[in-house]
């Protein structure tokens, strides 16, 4: 099976963490000789790009500089661009459409992008026969891609419920363990560099988004494209919430799910009850989790650095590897799934709502009368009034529908005797 | 991208569980469909074998039944064969090598085969053009060989802990949960055909020692087919042992673990104390799980179905399917891995310690005297008189070298004071 070396040229846009780090990964010689020993290919640096040019230096032999990442896109010499700028406002967009335009491969991280734009972006590599990597765009290290694309491409996935964002997780186990407050937590996770300055894309759920969106693609096929799932993040968790659920056995993640259901895909993004020996329950901090169920595969869990400079390096010099062995990504598939997203989940969840009342008599008898009245059925119901602070009545229901749910959301929150927006957050299961 | 379509032919020889399973799976015009769609390519059931001829029927179209397996090797039209024989003193090894040597691809799930013939089997498919394909020898249904081959293949392995052996996990599991002994727990795994009739491969640890042999070869290269590594089971085990070890925050599992070591490899396979948060002690039953310390990666745990019919033939399916699209296995490369297995542990460990005494002052200052003089020390210590039981003194210790603790091992062994044979277990670091 000896054939002559292939020597592929690649580039680098943006030497931030993930490009810096996978530039250092390029330029050290045990990796550089791993990645031609395992792919049996030659490989060399190019060019490399970004806005500041120190990121750069030292540029090894026969490197240049642009520092306009748009060249690397016209440059001919260039078989491979790694686009690691991110975003969906700046040049990422343009730089990836031009190169895959141009036949160029391109390995990128960027999941805003693919999520939006992944269905068009996919069709033009096919049209131009290359190939857009992106196993670090999901789960960091962790080879979700991979195992999702290959490992598991004969199997039918009838569900997928990830811990994809390691900002909220973090946040999350800080609140639990140290009985934090949500903003001290957020604090806490810029100071340690696990936050952005900005944290809203990733507090408000949509990088899991994002994440969720190219993993539903790649498991059920082109309808995985289409983003109308509900959303949210978890800035509105408190400690009472996790003082509560934990009495009942419960974690509170930030879950993005999937559930394959007769031929169309239930999804959400959420924070959630979970039970705490839940498989999910054990991934703590800013590590990643994804829980695969398939068939007849069966569950399979994996779970590792979700984020990082040298974890999501990785991701990118394995896409590296794989182009170079021309292992190419598969097609997406259609399996089966060809109906529109549900902009509203319809299956029947349990609920856990927390009430501050009014102290007085037939506060917790009116409110459970109109539960009644609504067909809601409980299962726990703890009445509190914690020193200095007012009633808190707090319970956990059986399995609902959503709507039913919201009605009485909306009920609550016009109520005289209860004083702050009902917190209600679905239980997983 | 589009070519003229190939058509694989294939044969499964053994139609037991996992080699009915995959026979179903064949047959089944969803995962077919899937198979071609995901491939690109087209696949045929050629022939099948077994010794049993009523396990093929009904025999598909143009599908023919051999009854000797190894007419399959000889068969110009066929172009993979998938071993589900199994064993090392069948014909397994015959058609596997006769296979390899007219060029045929062969899929397998003989662990025991690869452990002792890999390093001739691999050089032999290598010779002559040709795949040996084997996810299901390892994990199951968990793409462990896929992730470590592809998904790793730049990152250095710096150590790996795998439960892998269902049947050890569940009978410890059991142990734990509803204080069986042993062999009741055996029984019962016996009867849920989680245990073999005659189980000494699995409760001696032979086959956790054949799948940690095979890792070790993809991770480190061609030094870690060498199988002179200490390997243990788990019939020693008792319900006071994890009675104690539970009390001070310990698990048991029966653990296959490879360390780094500075271009050395230490391997070894026994029933081991786990902190009850590490990731693998949340790996119950019959679940296997592997957790891969590599660099840049980080830590990246993968758990699922270990065995069983479904699991086990998504496995080999997903062989068949990266076979077809060409998605070859890579070259075995040594990692800086070149000298001979350990066959003693040079690391120092903590260690379990229980011994029966005889109920009289001066026991446990003899011992403890004697460890000093060892220079061993103790850090846990319970002396326990169980109703109608004799005095059980429970100790832990300091990290310390194997063959000190040995040489106490044997010095108790000899003393009247012990009463039975000293109960020594390692504690996982």
């Amino acid at each position: 099976m000896s054939h002559p070396k292939k020597e592929y040229a690649i580039a680098i846009a943006g030497l931030g963490t993930v490009g810096g780090g996978v530039y250092e990964l390029l330029r050290n010689p045990y990796h550089h000789e791993l990645i031609e020993a395992r792919s049996g290919e030659r490989v060399s640096l190019h060019a490399v790009s970004d806005l500041n040019d120190k990121l750069a230096k030292p540029l090894p032999p026969h490197c240049r500089f642009v520092p306009d990442a748009l060249q690397l896109a016209d440059d001919d010499a260039i078989d491979i661009v790694i686009e690691l700028i991110g975003g969906t406002d700046g040049i990422a967009d343009e730089l990836v459409t031009r190169c895959l335009g141009n036949g160029k491969h391109v390995i990128t991280a960027n999941k805003a992008l693919l999520a939006q734009k992944g269905a068009t972006l996919f069709a033009l590599a096919n049209k131009n026969n290359c190939q857009l990597a992106f196993e670090a765009a999901v789960g960091g290290g962790i080879p979700v891609i991979k195992v999702l694309r290959e490992g598991m491409m004969v199997n039918h996935i009838t569900r997928m419920t990830g811990i994809l964002n390691g900002t909220c997780n973090y946040i999350l186990t800080q609140m639990a363990r140290q009985n934090r407050a949500f903003s001290d937590a957020l604090h806490d996770a810029q100071q340690l560099g696990y936050a952005e300055a900005d944290p809203s894309t990733d507090i408000h759920g949509h990088d899991a988004a994002h994440k969720l969106t190219i993993l539903a693609a790649m498991a059920w096929g082109e309808a995985g494209w289409d983003t109308s799932f509900p959303v949210g993040g978890i800035d509105h968790i408190t400690t009472e919430d996790f003082h509560y659920a934990s009495q009942w056995g419960f974690v509170i993640r930030h879950l993005a799910d999937g559930v394959w259901h007769g031929g169309r895909v239930i999804r959400h993004v959420e924070a959630m009850l979970l039970d705490k020996n839940h498989d999910l329950a054990h991934v703590h901090d800013v590590t990643n989790g994804v829980l695969l169920h398939s068939e007849p595969l069966g569950p399979l869990l994996l779970t590792g650095h979700g984020a990082g400079r040298a974890a999501t390096a990785a991701a990118v010099i394995s896409d590296l590897t794989d182009l170079m062995r021309e292992n190419n990504s598969l097609p997406i598939v259609n399996d089966g799934y060809d109906k529109k997203t549900e902009s509203h989940n319809p299956l029947s969840r349990a609920f856990y709502i927390r009430l501050e009342v009014e102290d007085r008599a037939g506060v917790l008898a009116h409110i459970s009368e109109q539960c009644a009245r609504e067909g809601v059925s409980l299962n726990h119901i703890i009445q509190d009034t914690p020193q200095g602070k007012h009633t808190q009545l707090v319970m956990t229901t059986h399995p609902v529908q959503q709507d039913i749910i919201e009605i009485l959301q909306k009920t609550w929150q016009k109520q005289g005797d209860i004083l702050t927006s009902p917190q209600i957050i679905p239980i997983f299961q």
